[in-house]
């Protein structure tokens, strides 16, 4: 049973388990400074499809997959499955999931998605409906750009706010109280919007709904930055960490060194070149499940806010000049 | 505490309550047989706003308004909001909650979105996970016609399978058990793909999903057609429906006259042209908030299973050769 508090934060009184989790990345993810976490890569941008859509289905299938395999589970235990990727009508999920027989909640929170995912994935396994409950996101390079900017084969510039989607997926399989580590906490979180209307500035957008999340789940649960190993965002970027980091300077609070950022840590900026980072629904789920979540287990993390960040931008209402609302959801994670 | 079976469905061991429910519709609907039924309903198509995707947020803030009035609430009383639409990145939704203030999740799941919502919704508030939990989708025609189809202004031919996406939405506050009508049990839909490519024959792609999900719901709950007041589809439109029978039939199954289908109800097939009959989110969650969950609370329906139908097509994967995805997601609603 979980226990709701007046601004929006949900205690789990018996916190759900991380029963499993699991990462796939495409080539230039594993180049960079994770990539050894990950665990499936494809040299192949195409994951043997004929498409970038077909691919990024692909792309999930194995996260899935990776994720079973720690567990030494099926996909036939899996009660129901949260997922949501970029593109338009929920499409990797819904085709990555189509012959599965699993039961299936579509999801769109943009970048957000994994933490929504997660949370309500956590919500389902706290409650005792179903048994098994797994949240999946994804995003693909190819499928987005296109998508949301211009074709590909354009060659456009990019602006130096510029993020790079990641072409990753992660997944996470949450079942009741049993093993560490525990989601303990979430706060889903409220629609920001302060007037961004720049595509190429997505960090800007979404850094006040991280702010607004993030000092929400610290008042809720009486906390400060002091008391995490580490607040991860994800995918602010440079541009979006930066202003995420000043929002609380104005309250006098230093996140000082206990923050880090999906879309900072998936590509090395200096040698690879995604300008302001990465980003996409994939960057922060591929991060948390290849990179933390074995940190975790392991007692090396004791205490994670896991804040995934979306921009809720709609390409028609951008052309018909209106801003970028942003979202942040928050998933706490314990090793004990 | 909710309890979940082995095939999917939860039941819910103190069935939460449907503390309110508002609808707001365009002409055209409120020119059809349920007219009167609806709370409001606006003579102009563009709702007062300049754009179609602004319309269908306005429709959207519409039939939340009438839900809070009938409730006596404020919008302020609403813990978390479970939203969605047909418009790519869920737009009408993250635009119409986005001055809120009310935490959001996006939820995609085509023309089943109302029953998605609306079982996220019960179990986060069965849970506790939230005081009101709120469950909103909407559909326009002139949003989903240009963004599936073809351009309004192209004027192209519709087919006899064709269905015409009601401009209408549905807005359903749950709250912990109280006063009926109470929602006592809920099955998530599979995705189900039976190689339908054709996106003017939605029903045909939705039966199967509804027939899997409805069979499952039976089987967990160990009732039959003849234990429901109404079985409520939406929307198969009459290809669909008679698909949904004929599943029926071959298991020795008849639905009789319990069964009937939004996409059916909404418009006068001989007065309006609307070929197969209604579609599109707004569809069935205005006829359930519009027609029927007054009749519940009124307990002229003692018993109604409703199950929302979505064809989750992709307008890209559409074009790449591929099929279309259904899923079916059953509430199930009693006056006591």
């Amino acid at each position: 049973m979980s226990r709701y508090t007046d601004n929006g934060t949900i205690i789990m009184d018996r916190p759900p388990s991380i029963v499993a989790y699991g990462s796939a990345a495409g080539r230039m993810e594993a180049e960079g400074p994770l990539g050894s976490c990950f665990d499936y890569v494809s040299e192949d941008s195409s994951f043997g499809e004929r498409t970038w859509e077909k691919a990024e289905s692909r792309l999930q299938q194995h996260a899935l997959e990776q994720a079973l395999i720690r567990g030494g589970l099926s996909e036939g235990e899996i009660s129901f499955m949260f997922a949501g990727d970029l593109q338009s009508q929920c499409t990797a999920s819904v085709y990555s999931m189509r012959d599965s027989g699993v039961r299936f909640f579509g999801v769109y929170g943009a970048c957000s998605t994994m933490a929504e995912c997660m949370a309500l994935a956590a919500v389902f396994a706290d409650s005792g409906a179903g048994n098994l409950c797994a949240a999946l996101a994804s995003s693909h390079f190819c499928t987005a750009e296109r998508q949301f900017r211009t074709p590909e084969d354009y060659g456009g510039q990019r602006t130096p706010t510029a993020q790079w989607t990641a072409t990753a997926s992660g997944c996470v399989i949450i079942g009741e109280h049993s093993a560490p580590p525990y989601i303990t906490a979430v706060t889903p979180g409220r629609i920001t919007d302060l007037g961004i209307n720049d595509a190429n500035n997505m960090g800007a957008a979404m850094a006040p709904a991280a702010y607004d999340t993030i000092s929400s789940h610290f008042e809720a649960t009486g906390t400060s930055p002091e008391d995490y190993d580490l607040i991860l965002t994800g995918d602010l970027g440079c541009v979006g960490s930066e202003i995420l980091r000043d929002l609380f300077l104005h309250d006098g609070i230093s996140l000082g060194d206990r923050h880090n950022d999906c879309g900072m840590m998936i590509f090395d900026r200096d040698r690879q070149d995604v300008h302001a980072g990465g980003s996409g629904c994939g960057c922060s789920a591929s991060v948390l499940c290849g990179h933390i979540l074995g940190r975790v287990k392991g007692g090396e993390l004791g205490n994670v806010l896991f804040c995934a960040t979306g921009a809720l931008m709609s390409t028609t209402l951008l052309q018909q000049g209106e801003s970028i609302p942003g979202i942040a959801h928050c998933v706490q994670i314990r090793s004990e």
